[in-house]
């Protein structure tokens, strides 16, 4: 009798474990993407309503694929210390609802008017700027419930309520939105790195850090291994945002899916305009070997965020 | 020695509790509304920080009055079940904020398009369109954090889970934001009543739902006084949407502190352009009756919750 769903589900990834002897990165990328975006097209169904044009929008950006690096983050942090994906399934179903909420509304007129995103024409070209707004603030209010109702073997309901606090802290006037609005605000103003970090930590930064920490607490994690994740994400966030910037350098359109050059055209102030890119890609390094670091006292079932780690910097896309 | 602040709040609250014997509305709702304000004020601070401009904005509309009537009705549903206004008070502010980024989103020139709000210049007149989108974006995110650092004397962290989950599934896409995008779809379209109904138990019954049974779960109510909250929070949910569409055909702007007459102007159907005016009139009548009579097993802290009923369709803002 063939096995069912969960169970292959289950089998499949444990295949690929962490702590397993021949770990390879790619195919635990592949298999977590394909794990975290079945998981994302049962939490955005379009049923048969009225006004499911607005779920159609919804899912017409989470499903435009892109790298799920936050989803992963969670999971592979979960699963560091000692949970099973699972158990950060919620939280990393609501960590990507949110990153696409914030691109939708990044994309509007009002805001980066950008035409182009993951290859596709941005949201508010297909559904107009109204329903784009009301598909990124469904989608950013779905993903609370997503993870309101996450259970997890290792993480009792109090665990879980701290993680949604988390969550909404590093998504909300103290992280990511702040980041947004100083990122506005600070257009074509002279910057320096000070300010550049203080941006960053919020716009990006916060809400890596709620992916690590989060997947490790919904993993059981202890106070130790919470303060090394916590270091580990915060270096992670700033290195990919630097590697960012480079892209956005680098890059053509073509490779990226979406508008490149575009911080110059913007007047925003970037890692290599501020201290060129020989010394930007020097830093991105730098901050990755302090999130490798920071993860000493793990075992093998580390070497996902590790390999992660590594990756984020020497990534083209 | 004087009595310290919170200590004043509880005695002030406690002498026109629910079940005294000369209730007065007026000051319950006076007193109630004075400690919600006071919550949100310490839920939203104007720190000094690079960005700060978002924290202005925000506070710009989460200050500018109302009714406070979902924070109202979760305390009033928490006191109703024996609960104390703390215990709902940071379910009080999540809904308010809620209520506050729909309102500033609907404003916005790609939705309703509106210049004045609570006899002020809307929030993107103020801050520009980006600001207001980034404003409306944070409170809500917001919301989350302030219920989920919720401590009830009354209910456990499952339960402030549940009352998570709920709000976010009254606000999201199977509530408050598919009946706005319903709202919009239908502009100029032919609707019947059932249409009407449930765009409306979506666009505002949902929250007021949410307001009366999270208010409940965090007072510690059992399943049939949750039942009960239910029925009474669907009844005047739609209780107040009929008494609001026959508000914006009787009153002035001057009155309203927004513009009226707009329901028409945009070609929306409301109750009285379906059924007549005074046949909406005797429903929203008939409803208030309704909701009243869900609460016949409670005792006399629930007569707020009933001369709520009453005051909201009778109202005349």
């Amino acid at each position: 009798m063939p096995s069912s769903g969960p169970a292959r589900t289950a089998k499949r990834l444990a295949q690929n474990s962490p702590g397993s002897a021949a770990f390879d990165l790619q195919h635990y990328l592949k298999q977590r993407v394909q794990f975290v975006e079945q998981a994302l097209d049962r939490a955005v169904i379009c049923r048969d309503v009225p006004g499911a044009r607005l779920l159609e929008a919804m899912r017409y950006s989470l499903t435009a694929g892109g790298k799920r690096l936050r989803p992963i983050l969670a999971i592979a942090s979960c699963e560091a210390v000692g949970g099973d994906p699972e158990d950060a399934v919620g939280l990393a179903c609501a960590l990507e609802m949110i990153h696409t909420y914030s691109l939708i509304h990044d994309d509007l007129p009002c805001m980066d008017d950008d035409d182009l995103r993951r290859g596709r024409p941005t949201n508010h070209k297909v559904y107009g700027e109204a329903m784009a707004t009301l598909a990124g603030d469904a989608l950013l209010t779905d993903a609370f419930k997503v993870l309101a109702r996450t259970r997890s073997k290792r993480a009792d309901a109090a665990v879980i309520l701290e993680v949604v606090a988390e969550l909404s802290d590093a998504a909300g006037s103290a992280g990511m939105v702040i980041g947004q609005a100083l990122d506005i605000m600070s257009e074509g103003q002279p910057t320096d790195l000070d300010t550049l970090e203080y941006l960053h930590a919020r716009k990006t930064g916060a809400l890596f850090l709620a992916s690590v920490r989060g997947g490790g607490r919904l993993g059981g994690a202890d106070p130790a291994q919470l303060q090394a994740l916590t270091e580990y994400g915060s270096a992670l966030g700033l290195a990919f945002q630097v590697r960012d910037d480079l892209l956005d350098v680098e890059a053509s359109t073509e490779q990226l899916g979406k508008r490149t050059h575009k911080d110059d055209a913007h007047g925003k102030a970037t890692y290599p305009a501020l201290i060129g890119v020989e010394k930007s890609r020097a830093f991105a390094h730098e901050l990755v070997d302090r999130a490798i670091g920071a993860l000493a006292a793990f075992d093998g079932r580390a070497e996902p965020l590790r390999r992660i780690a590594s990756f984020v910097v020497e990534r083209a896309l």
